[in-house]
């Protein structure tokens, strides 16, 4: 299976970041995680980026905050879909970071999910690597029905507690 | 090769989207373009988005404005990789279709590209596709070279201009 | 009298939703309350929200965050009138749930109320079956008259303690 | 039938709001429009809200922009539901009209639709005075059938475009 | 001297309307302080605000939350200069109350302060009393004085930490 | 009579200024008009507001656009009343002229009317001017009544065409 | 004298940018104007900005719009300090620029200008450049002189127009 | 070496601000740190501002809140560049403050960092002041090194965590 690669631009961001790897290895696919920052270490983040393909890699999660860069240089240096977390870490509540990931240029897209949206940037991860592996896309099929009936429990109790 | 399928909430959506099924079939992805709107039609988006996998899809691009529902809600019905476009369609600049389009609740993600970024959801795809597809990649990396280069003959043209 | 419904898209917006609850029972209308997520059992959503009126409902009380799509989800499958609380439930403040929830296309309106606004939604649902029921729309006045004595009487309080 | 009312704080917020008069229009709602500002003319203002239910009236439809306070205005004074139809008419694009129309204090909401939603506003008139007016029900219920059908000639058209 | 009045929307705007009564007081001006609210009870608010001027009150300030109404119902029932409070109040960091204090129509100005600026708002109304009393304006002057006094020592003291 | 002044930070912004000096001629009120300039002319800035009250003005509105400087410059070096006019003059809409011009520190209020809102300005000042000037006052409130006429004919217009 | 040197991340931001140059040209200040996009041509942003110091440049404007991460990506790479220059090129009015410039991590600032604010970006660099400079110090304070004098020259005109 | 100037508006800004303060001591920067208002003195931020660069100040950082005019009062009075720090200090998150210090019209630039983000208010103005400086630009590369480091070691202990 391919891997998927974890990149926080701050090891501050991990407390957020974790519950993407916890759904990635709650799923079974190999997961590498990284600190690496745009603004810090450009020629790591580019060596990652441009090697991430050949080394396995099948799709990448970063995560940033403020004037979010780290998805987007990454995108820029990898063929590979690039998940991106806005992080909310300044006064703005994420709006920034939320802009910043998502306002790509054409040719250089994020697949950006919810401020602070790190366990959905491991489900789609999962879901753009099952897209191939029947296998993967039943275990997210699994997950799915188990999450539908978790809300259906909800309503029966509720509808009791009200009736 | 798996199907890519283009969903726009209104057919007045059409202009925006049009980039999006360019850049598929300029890939030579297979696609299919539908108008279905989750708020007037819900029961043809439950029957396309729950029989979207099974029918040889990878992927959905889902285009709407406004209180843009239509990629969550085809989301939940499916678990393949579902890509949003917010449109542009009101008085908000698209601030509206943006936040609910990437706002998803967890388990439920949609990888949301810029407001009217159609040509990126089309990349997105693209890239999606390519991770189980060598000759995809190959195309791909093939587009980025040239999308490169496109930038270092602008370069030298400006260069040669104020030099 | 016809039921009133009380949809939260999660069993964790009960300490918001309760108000609209609260006011509905106070006023002696008949109410269902039910846990149903957009995204994550929209079959269920739909049998419910397309049988409604058959079922007795006069009006629907929808409440979600994020990227709220539950009331307008419900409001595309019945003709009841429906009302949207859009929940404070991300960083943003529930302006993302505001314009999820306001910004509804033509034909399928949202009555939408203040961000956490749930109170308002159960006199609204109230006033709404009021329109034709008399004794219903006299305790609908007699509250407002008690409302607005409740403020004289804060006057008179305040008129003293700075005289 | 109870009539409904629809009034705008200007004039010059006609063509917008002629789309809710239209639609009450459509469906055989008896209407009457008027012009009354919350501002220059509190007095009329007072006499319309206070007296619009023993006036036959069954629902209000207010429009305003900017630091729009007529729905509310009108909100407070009668018992009535009041539906608001925020418009665009300043530089921020409807937003101040939004929210000084859908942050109403508890006990006196407004029905908020979107900016410039006017159709809305007078399908909302329709769907709360069809509660209780079967005949009225049925007709909204045949306008939803018309507008998905719509819908499905349009994804008909597209599907051919583009197979 | 011409009367201040200070209304506020609820009694527990208090707290924060506070600072506008003890600035009034600390320069001697005769104060009203009230409790009305635009939408509970607009009548008295009429009463109020077309009364003002023959009552002796040269100045209005008002405070209210969210749909801040308040200062906009009165102005448009007084010639007199109405000072608006804008409150924080809701979810939206008085961003609610500030535009709809501030976007008022032509004809009808709201002199509009800082989000919980009540202090200001004081301090406006003493500025526009002084207009006509050089007693009053002297005191005012004496006021500035002692501010910029305090910001110089506050100077001095840092500068001397720092050097 | 005092006189008003009205300065506006660039003559780029007398299209919209001019509306305030029209309010004022129109009501008798005398007025200077300046160009100045809080960032490219401080020294003057100065001069005039720290001159001011001894030159005779009882009110002077300040017209600025984006990081709208100028009437919290004056505010700062004049005890009289100063009303602010926040310029639409860039891409934000004029909220960042809003925000500089209504946010402003204790002590130094500046009363801040809508974007773009020079007739209001004009009105504010008039009505400041008023409060020690019967006649003033009383033209005002002849303004104010025809106001309210006006709308009165436009609502007589408007239920004749859609009786 | 050191070099200046432009780069914006697409040659349609050169419109805009031209004014940065302008302004350099106008002060003599040497300058190399390039086409770079952080993520179309990451390696060349490498190579220019690492090497930009020993290259003799002393100071470096970067202009980009929507995610815009060229100032700093380039800030990342070069001890120099480096000008933003949001560009306003999306639906979002420019917002999205500015804090995607603004927004930096601590160690690696921007000195950010106003959305398409590319004039002072010139006029900044001018300044940075004039701190060990005398020369360029003095033709910078000749221009300010200039600027001041055009506005009290439009005080003149505008001051005998309403005399 | 040149000076480098620290103003805030108010002495509880420094908390805050004292990030800049120490940045610019451990680099050797000789640094002066002034209390000084826009608004309560005018005539010491005048008197400071046109006399900075005959003092023997390179660069000087300003920092202020809510209406932030420190900055741009002071850079339109020197024409030494002006760093300008928005300082979170009302309800709006700071969004104030940086839109009143970021917008500055042509001629009078201010360098606007991150809202609070006076740390790289020092290491900008070192970087400045590096421009004509060998040793201080060696001292602030050194820095920079050091900050790569730390994100490696960083990214070695959690990939390490993580394997």
């Amino acid at each position: 299976m391919k891997k998927a690669a974890v990149i926080m631009g701050s090891d501050s961001d991990l407390p957020i970041v974790k519950k993407a790897i916890d759904v990635l290895k709650q799923f079974g696919v190999p997961v590498e995680v990284r600190v690496l920052s745009a603004h810090r270490c450009a020629a790591q983040v580019s060596e990652f980026a441009s090697n991430a393909e050949k080394n396995g890699f099948g799709v990448i999660i970063a995560a940033a905050g403020k004037a979010a860069h780290l998805a987007g240089a990454i995108a820029g240096q990898t063929p590979l879909p690039v998940i991106g977390i806005p992080i909310k870490a300044s006064a703005l509540e994420g709006m920034d970071a939320l802009l910043a990931t998502v306002q790509m240029p054409a040719g250089v897209p994020v697949a950006t999910v919810a401020i602070d949206g790190a366990a959905n940037a491991g489900y789609l991860a999962v879901q753009i690597l099952a897209v191939g592996d029947g296998a993967l896309m039943d275990k997210f099929k699994a997950f799915r029905a188990e999450q539908t009936e978790k809300v259906l429990q909800a309503d029966e109790k509720i509808r009791g507690e009200f009736a």
